[in-house]
């Protein structure tokens, strides 16, 4: 078998398995319609910290360390880590996990990081490069704020396209030890550029780069909507989502029974006020390492598209008037008879 | 062969090669020491663009450009990219290499970076997920110092500790097409902080993790200095390299007869006024792709051990009085008859 699928995905021959998985997350993420799900709710944003970064680092740590006790295993025996998050030089990251004295890879891939730290931890371990390889991802919504638009305690109005930051880490062990669901294949995404500015208006920068993605997958993987129990974009929130299905439409794919946003799942716009839906690194993967991977253990999904989301801005590229590029990678899961 | 050798790095059982390299500098590195070795100089700092940050994303997408033709492939051959920068969002990475159109991993590891992408490169090359992928890293002068410290227009003093940011873009071609120099492993670090505080010392933050991954390299490879013709860090300059060889010393490795630093080569201090040395993304990857991979290929080194350094702060991390941890990934490049 060519491990080398169509133009940019890769199907393994020795499928690397997601072992355990964590999500750690806010209060607000606790109150919202996922709240029974996740694995543990922070109260207290600031997490014991001084500044929103270095709360943030704690939910990573987190997560980590969860995911690792869900698994089974040691620190020790974890080989690498991919991970990443949304603040300047990652700085949850590099301050959150240091402690765990794990060799790293920093990532950066904006809300997608989360598909690009799967990929990558699943490459990794299918590879024999590693027994268990760590992925995560962070956001908060007090730190991404800040970095990106306004900080919170300045009260900014916010449109009704802008999403609300997670705030919350989500953690994954791979391994080449069998469990319920396994990394059939990933497609790695690349830049796309559709010319919008608007920071505040992130679904519709992202959705031509999901849609792109998507459809390369079902390319190379000679595979239709109809073979997916479920498509699951990162963070393109409600604005995002109608293009999304628009886009794949134009190109032949009908996604819209089976494709579900997790920025749309993890609050309640309603009682939430959250507008759009949920963003961040940390959005995807909570709402996988919970609502996702509870489905296809007993919920009846046994093949599911998971497609993190990301919004290529910067406050630089902003102020400088240029525009908000995207990207999104694909993981290819399957569930398995244990 | 097991591929996984020692507690932190890998030695690939088909190693992938250096196939294609390319390093674009700005005007001060052209005059520098190594200025007849680089491939390409250009004059004008912002590269025909309005802003460093767009200047820089120029350095790197020409660097992305040159290592492909250097290695007489098409960009559509390219399967992955594995890119990164020092900016916040790696702006310069983004907007650099958009209109490339080519799979992308984002990659942060400050300065290390070089290391982290040509790790990762030769990892996948060496799996068979892609006949070709692409390691690019870059800094600028003008975007880093506005991004860490004083925009140059203010004309801050800079102290002797200090290095002066590279202006540039390395970018290295891997494949398993036989080349004159293999990859024929990696060690991957850890962040290691030793508590420094100081943004204008930045190799007296990087050292400990250099001395980290070098040491552990010679344990997991049963190797000791006298087995390389040169260990090369990124960016430690003159402040840095004392503390690594005290600290390699004091673990019982002598490492001063075959150490140097991409920083220290890459300015004529005395002439150029640069302080301490260069440093940068860029730094350590134009010096590989062009004075060490000119060595190893007619002046008689046949095994590097290639060790980029990264001082994880950010600006953020800086004002908020944290310290400066460090990260270092080590490659190991040798020569080969072809």
């Amino acid at each position: 078998m060519k491990v080398m699928k169509g133009k940019q995905s890769l199907e393994f021959e020795h499928p690397p398995y997601l072992k355990g998985w964590s999500s750690v997350v806010g209060e607000k993420e606790g109150e919202g319609p996922l709240g029974q799900a996740f694995d543990q709710i922070i109260d207290d944003p600031l997490f014991g910290q001084e500044t929103w970064e270095l709360a943030e680092g704690r939910f990573m740590r987190q997560a980590a360390l969860l995911a690792i006790q869900k698994a089974e295993i040691t620190k020790n025996q974890v080989r690498y880590a991919f991970a990443g998050d949304l603040l300047e030089q990652i700085m949850a990251t590099s301050f959150g996990i240091k402690d765990l004295e794990i060799p790293l890879f920093g990532l950066y891939g904006a809300c997608s990081t989360a598909g690009e730290s799967i990929s990558l931890a699943s490459m990794t371990v299918a590879a024999g490069y590693a027994d268990y390889a760590l992925a995560l991802a962070s956001s908060h919504i007090g730190s991404a704020e800040k970095q990106f638009r306004f900080p919170l305690e300045y009260g900014s109005q916010r449109p009704l396209s802008s999403t609300w930051t997670v705030t919350g880490a989500g953690g994954f062990v791979i391994s080449k030890e069998k469990s319920p669901i396994k990394v059939r294949g990933i497609t790695t995404g690349k830049i796309v550029d559709y010319g919008v500015k608007d920071s505040m208006n992130m679904g519709a920068c992202m959705a031509p780069a999901a849609a792109e993605v998507i459809y390369q997958h079902f390319n190379d993987f000679a595979m239709t909507p109809d073979d997916y129990d479920a498509i699951y974009t990162g963070d393109l929130g409600e604005v995002g989502k109608e293009i999304l299905i628009k886009l794949l439409k134009d190109n032949g794919y009908d996604i819209s029974k089976v494709h579900g946003d997790c920025g749309i799942e993890v609050y309640q716009d309603e009682t939430q006020d959250t507008h759009a839906g949920g963003s961040g690194c940390a959005c995807s993967a909570v709402v996988l390492s919970s609502m996702i991977t509870r489905k296809m253990i007993s919920g009846g999904w046994n093949r599911v598209l998971f497609v993190p989301t990301g919004a290529l801005l910067s406050k630089t590229s902003f102020n400088e008037g240029e525009t908000v590029p995207g990207i999104a990678h694909g993981v290819l899961l399957e569930r398995e008879e244990v």
